[in-house]
């Protein structure tokens, strides 16, 4: 489990999670392809624009390029009847991709020494940020914000990394496993972090007594 | 037909067009200030930021900041009435922005020597950054991903540049009046790329049955 | 009233702002946390980025962090109740954030030597442009666009400071009380600037004849 195969693995998950939401925005091809590289490949341009790392080695990343425009292309021409089995394969791409680039993204920002409150933002910003731009680009409410436990996760990941706990391909492959499957299992089990309601529930004030 | 006039009349259409949708949200004076500058000034932002290039040079256009100073002003207080008959110039205003910005952006990318699918995405993000900004800041869907075809035009002027096919004045200004007739065109007869729910009816799923 | 100061009171001013719109939009804890230091960060990180200036620096804020983090955190749990009585407050918070990272923002474009149009970009974009980005994520209107005159006092500070009419620590202070003041009433007497319709009737041309 090295960068490259990480890389692959993002830029497939995410690239059929851009087309998919494409489908149901009801995109034409163009867009739908827009739409799956601004996810594939969204998160990591962020992370360096805001760690003020390089950005032109994005462009040179011809074979994730060709990666991302075969799984694109493949997911919009994919039958809309097998799609549709498919809702649960989704969530499973997606937490693949969040996986995948969050430790992607805590290990470049240790590799250029940011210090550790920068590892966890590069963790988050890697992990969720395509799926953000994402959801912005199509009028959505982006899903790090409403849904299951989702980038508390890609946190944790950045946080194990910058402290230097996580190092050598089996540990990581572990990190790797454990978060597709606590994401896939916040979905299942609707595991929620603390809104503000149940904020002031604990504390003795129900708003909506 | 060179990168000055490209410039100004990219400014001039794009600083319009702002001025245009921030009259039918009705936002006030500065409002379309904020709105023209950013769809005048945006998509060039956006591509030097993921470019890797540098961004001081964007503040010190001072005369195209100036003209489009002018555009929007003139545009703002341009009455009403009159503005209600010129839909189809507001088309061929962007056109011509779309155009513009695609052609002088993906010159730009020739210029520092990026690969060619940065300079395709230059043009694209050069020539409909600014509108995606624009539709982004004022809540509606951007144009890049329903309407009729948009973004093609511009990658297209960025592949014909990027490799090498478009040189010298004559052909780039026949290139310039291609794009805006292509879009024009494109918006007068409905052409689309295939769609999703088309996608599937040609493979022999129709998801409507 | 020094840089320090200026940063400090403006990191509280919009960690507790973000965390009122992360309440009322009901999301989780780590959505308040990330909506918070979007909104305390945001600004700065966008005018750096524009200014082409170096974004390492915002990472290396520990106390700024910290500070924003501790305004977060109480502000989420803070009791419903008690918050309800303090929309002026927020108005009041928001108005102290906007004074403060306007001219923050305006000083340090003037530190980098940047021309009097970046200086006033830099002061609208620091001290407005965390809040837009919290609009954005919650799919709200910018309130640059809509509400009483907002971004216009930012943009007096750059103008002021670029000039160099401003300077010494207590010509500061009072621009920064003014512009607070500024704001609360604008929002207290409901300010506005032109809108589209009274441009067309003051030049008589009244659309809704």
């Amino acid at each position: 489990m090295n960068w490259a195969v990480l890389d692959i693995l993002g830029a497939i998950a995410f690239g059929i999670s851009g087309t998919l939401v494409a489908s149901e925005e009801n995109y034409d091809l163009l867009g739908a392809y827009i739409l799956g590289f601004t996810t594939a490949f969204g998160g990591g341009t962020i992370r360096n624009l805001l760690l003020g790392a390089s950005v032109e080695g994005i462009w040179i990343q011809r074979n994730l390029f060709i990666i991302a425009f075969v799984s694109i292309t493949f997911a919009f021409f994919f039958p809309h009847k097998w799609k549709s089995h498919f809702t649960h394969t989704a969530v499973f791409f997606d937490a693949v991709g969040l996986a995948a680039f969050a430790i992607q993204g805590a290990n470049y920002a240790v590799s250029i020494d940011a210090p550790l409150v920068a590892v966890v933002t590069a963790a988050v910003l890697t992990g969720s940020g395509g799926g953000m731009v994402r959801d912005l680009l199509t009028g959505r409410k982006p899903m790090i914000f409403y849904s299951e436990i989702y980038a508390l996760w890609a946190a944790f990941a950045g946080l194990f990394i910058g402290l230097g706990w996580i190092s050598g391909p089996y540990v990581v492959t572990v990190l790797f496993v454990a978060l597709i499957a606590l994401r896939v299992a916040s979905v299942y089990y609707k595991w929620t972090l603390p809104h503000y309601f149940s904020a002031q529930k604990r504390i003795g004030f129900d708003p909506e007594e």
